[in-house]
């Protein structure tokens, strides 16, 4: 077997980048993640992962709350500073323009997909702090919304998302390879025939 | 404000495509998902949410283990296939060859990156079942560790991921937009200059 054992390192990749927010001492907070998912549809559930010192995860604890704010990839230098600065020292909520949804978490406007969380469950394992969210509403800017479907919104390439991996690289979206349940169900006939 | 809501959708976008592995009466079986993310380096942890009536769910439930394995883009046929086809109907070890760490969940060798991971918490919100693994070991394929530092793995463009989006398509990796912790601090000095 051509594997090699590396030891104990987390590589899913790439990793959607989100900006988290929450109700900090009375202002709007926000820290940089690529430890977030989607955990089921219908609930709509997700779930976030936050280090147990930083200024944004006291806000969710007090709060019950948090939001999940989707940037795009004009965005990454002002993403990449959310993550390397503490909302301690500087006021994050001057980085952008907010509004709030029944959640009670700040939200960024200039964010193309904002998801307003409620706390469903937390779970804490050492130093990390786990939420799992139920989404209580979903805002989406007009421009990406289907006209004739309200819950189909535009395809990556025009959200134009930015990705993470653990090579530190932040990336774009690249061309579409496939279709869900489609691939699926050629690779199923054609292994029928080879049968 | 130009956002539209439209409901309760859990549009984190894309998510990085993974099997899911697990013993399931005595044989391994593989569900592919996108709800799996990280949630720790240092413990290195991760967190999926799988049906509760799904064939692997009851097998990480028995074992308390489950492998996250990490396809590349030539593989999207049969990993959209593991996704429409259920364990009870046809036995998905065959479309595969396995191999075992400490664990005990099966693995894919033709993946080339698998987690051999156990399960530290479960968390049951309605039909979700979201499974937090601890990994205990980490495997590569040979051609993609670096020769010099062993937790260096090849970079995105070769490692060559799927990834999928509410818009039902697979995508792969698309090109590098910037570097971790380098593009916020040239946010700052300029964000200076301009203070």
């Amino acid at each position: 077997m051509n594997k090699r054992a590396i030891g104990t390192v987390p590589l899913i990749y790439p990793v959607p980048i989100v900006l988290v927010g929450a109700m900090v001492e009375g202002r709007g907070n926000f820290s940089t993640i690529g430890d977030a998912a989607i955990m089921g549809i219908r609930p709509a559930l997700v779930c976030i992962s936050m280090n147990r010192t930083h200024f944004t995860t006291g806000g969710i604890q007090s709060s019950n709350a948090f939001s999940i704010n989707v940037p795009t990839t004009s965005q990454v230098s002002v993403v990449d500073y959310c993550g390397i600065v503490s909302g301690k020292t500087i006021n994050k909520a001057d980085l952008f323009t907010l509004f709030y949804g029944d959640g009670g978490a700040p939200m960024i406007e200039e964010c193309p997909v904002n998801l307003d969380c409620t706390v469903e469950k937390e779970i804490q394992i050492e130093h990390r702090c786990i939420f799992i969210g139920r989404v209580v509403q979903t805002y989406v800017d007009e421009k990406f919304v289907d006209e004739g479907d309200e819950r189909t919104v535009a395809e990556m390439p025009v959200l134009d998302p930015i990705m993470y991996a653990l090579d530190n690289r932040y990336y774009r979206v690249g061309g579409v390879i496939g279709t869900g349940y489609n691939e699926g169900r050629q690779y199923r006939e054609s292994s029928r025939q080879d049968g």
